[in-house]
């Protein structure tokens, strides 16, 4: 928990999209800049998978955010501007209503017996959330990885509550690929016997399932490309001796790997995990029109759409970025789609400042000037 | 077992290349067409990480062999022309001496007091095997993927007997991507409890971690782009009910992946897997010249090369074609180099028979007009 973090409790039962019903569910969210009189500066930023809300520092909490270097005063979402809200997703468990959260009805965490999650319900508690705080319009729209997914959802089940989107690095649904590599994921992450059919008690989750589903994770969200680059083959300097482990890791990629990826674990519920996961296969734009894409799109009424993707992206790939923008171009949006060369894979948005700071400031100052 | 498959035992021991020996080596293998009366036509043909020596059909052994498009009367490796001998790789379980193989020194299997198994080992053991059965030089060494690696260690190591050389879908050694795969694959099948250290008893092993080891290796072995075209979001007819397992497959991809995998587990060796995935890592041509892939690749001695692979395969990727053709070429060899547009990812050599054979059979053929 940070000092910053601040809670809204959603006063109706929350119906999930694919049925089930969530009483008091509570949505953590965190804000910078402040809201202008006319309550028109509202820059509304949802999440990938794994993030909390804590998307940049501030006086309350002066630790580095997910994306710290695109927001805060001067920055390209420009907190002198913008009141910016970045809402922990439903599902998650950094303070919003999930799988770890306690269910009323019994007092213990819902575990497994959360309803199936939807990106829809992700954007639905957003919308939400923001309306508790007295908002019913948004600026700006915005979201990477997962929370552009939920920015399409949101833009297609909210029309007319928005004026502009951004959508980085998602894609209209899922592609059969990315589908799988997650599904793998979740049945690592379930092999685990500490998984307990989700049954684990709080603190004792199944830390090597999840290990090795964020590992599997990684080796998506970044790209080959950047590993020659920086690892090639070079060797681990004190590689465990050979009779202690037959298989230990040699290669400096394999110690990134892991390093890395242990910094997420314990941090991350494996349940939430789970359903977040899960969420991202099934949504699907074109369920909101006549079963295409197309269809989906045209439901979107934004005046403008930043739409971006970087060539190394294997999870939401490129031309999943073009069917988005083509999509919201023949519904009558302005938009600007940015085909990125980042070396970084799905991941470059957290990391490829050079290329994705003056992207999104270009595009918000657009909006400006109208 | 199958009818067609024999067997050589070494009668000297078998210094391993990164330490160790073993005794009473013996090496599984098939064949297909008569070796010649001046014992010049034999092609000698390494195999990938999990196939059998049973390479093709023939009548003691009617059933498909996993490059049966390929192998046999008439076929681009014709059987009428030349005598094709495929070897179960040193490390493996179909009738190769590998760690599932019993210690002579303790009558129980090796496991993981089996020694490091290194490519170089492998690439040995076929040409102790072949000189067993008299054969001193071969006309062509041809293999894919691991077979492909097995290939240039074989020309590295015995320069001077052997004419031709086939290397498929291969690289000089692996990228950080492909360690990083592998690595994991290694760490989710010893994750598995029933894998014991390695200690399971014999058809008690490590089913689960098998399962999904193999599923990682098919995410990566085809396309994203097959997928899309083959499956797109197609969902299963009839999941599980969502009560019984609320994380249920949904899609079509998810049923693909685990139907194909399922046939591979039981049949190999966890331990035999976990040695052969590892040798892929080690190899480096490199570590046979001067410390760079030209000066290993320049110790090779063909007359002609057939080098080929994929523009959708992620774990020998395209460039790593180039560069073993670049290196031989300034070697000297004739080099044929085939960059091929097949949507099957690295596996396309096992099913793109439209590519792949016509371009086997060119090569061999202008290996008969010399």
């Amino acid at each position: 928990m940070t000092a910053a973090r601040e809670y809204v409790v959603l006063n109706q039962p929350f119906e999930m999209y694919r049925g089930g019903r969530l009483e008091d569910v509570t949505i953590a969210y965190e804000s910078w800049g402040r809201l202008a009189p006319d309550r028109d500066n509202v820059l509304l930023l949802f999440t990938g998978l794994s993030p909390s809300a804590h998307a940049a520092s501030s006086e309350r909490d002066p630790s580095p955010g997910w994306w710290e270097f695109m927001i805060g005063p001067g920055k390209p979402i420009d907190t002198e501007r913008f009141y910016v809200i970045c809402i922990n997703s439903l599902g998650s468990c950094f303070g919003s209503t999930g799988p770890a959260s306690p269910n009323p009805a019994t007092g213990e965490p819902y575990r497994i017996d959360f309803p199936r999650l939807s990106v829809e319900d992700i954007a639905r508690a957003g919308r939400e959330a923001c309306r508790a705080l007295g908002i019913e319009q948004v600026h700006t729209v915005a979201g990477a990885s997962l929370g552009g997914m939920d920015v399409l959802a949101y833009a297609q089940l909210f029309p007319g509550t928005y004026r502009d989107l951004i959508s980085i690095s998602a894609g209209p649904h899922a592609t059969p690929f990315a589908i799988g590599l997650r599904s793998l994921q979740r049945e690592i992450l379930r092999s685990d016997p500490a998984w307990q059919g989700g049954r684990y008690a709080e603190g004792e989750g199944p830390m090597q399932g999840m290990l090795l589903a964020r590992k599997l994770g990684m080796m998506t969200y970044r790209s080959g490309e950047e590993w020659l680059e920086r690892f090639g083959r070079e060797r681990i300097e004190d590689p465990v001796p050979l009779d202690v482990d037959p298989f230990r890791a040699e290669f400096q990629i394999e110690s990134y790997i892991d390093g890395n990826s242990r910094k997420f674990i314990g941090q991350f519920d494996a349940n939430c995990y789970l359903y977040l996961s899960q969420a991202m296969d099934l949504f699907d734009v074109a369920d909101h029109g006549t079963g295409t894409v197309a269809s989906g799109l045209a439901r979107i009424q934004a005046r403008r759409a930043l739409v971006a993707g970087v060539t190394t992206d294997w999870l939401f790939p490129i031309w999943q970025q073009r069917q988005i923008a083509e999509g919201l171009n023949a519904a009558g949006v302005e938009v600007d789609l940015h085909e990125l060369s980042s070396l970084q894979g799905h991941d470059a948005f957290l990391v490829d400042r050079e290329r994705f700071a003056p992207m999104v400031r270009d595009f918000l100052a657009g909006g400006e000037r109208d």
